[in-house]
């Protein structure tokens, strides 16, 4: 921790790449804002037909602030930070409520891991993906 | 994967142990909004006095809209996907431009991590921290 010298270098991913990492993980953020402005909070997520697919309680923030097509992004990463080393993707787009899990019987919907009533699904869909690596 | 039941609780986190778990961690996300919403962006930082300190490139996004008394947040984040815990905090508060790094030789700046004349540093200053803990 020192202003020495940079150890990587940022290459730009691919939309495709971005998806590709989107599904190897379980946990990304959802991004939006609320009265007092920015915030992110951390959900397990399950990626369907190129869209995130999130479950939540009805009452909470997320849940209130993500009404129909509200604007709000998406991060996911994976970073090694003894190497430094490893990537993360941002989709930006808008969300919107499945109200019920019959709604879509298509959909592998995420479990909940945290306790209360999640039986409200969100989906955000992608108007934009960009991502990033950081390599050696 | 399935509509079953939660796997673990919720523990609400107070300041001193969000503060304590923040300085655990050298990457976080640094969430502001743009003209097209909000994102957020991974970045190494580190804890001085009570604020996050963040290094970036003067031109990039994170620095043209985090200029003076911008409000934005931090969010901080290690969760299990395996076991299903992990711990979350949320910073809100606004963010502000040291220009020199011998503006304070106190301060332990980050090293950067990734290329280009990363020679901005930024201080987040908190005015509410929130953090959980997803516990089996």
């Amino acid at each position: 921790m020192s202003a020495g010298r940079p150890s990587g270098q940022l290459l730009a991913l691919s939309t495709e790449q971005c998806f590709d990492l989107l599904a190897t993980q379980q946990v990304g953020r959802v991004v939006f804002s609320d009265d007092h402005g920015p915030l992110a909070l951390p959900v397990n997520f399950v990626v369907q037909d190129r869209t995130i697919l999130v479950r939540t309680e009805p009452r909470n923030t997320l849940a209130r602030h993500l009404s129909e097509s509200a604007t709000c992004a998406f991060e996911v990463d994976d970073i090694d930070p003894a190497h430094h080393t490893g990537w993360s993707v941002l989709v930006r787009g808008s969300a919107s409520v499945v109200r019920h899990l019959s709604a879509d019987p298509r959909a592998r919907w995420p479990g909940p891991w945290a306790p209360g009533e999640r039986h409200l699904l969100l989906r955000i869909t992608p108007d934009e993906l960009s991502g990033r690596r950081l390599v050696p």
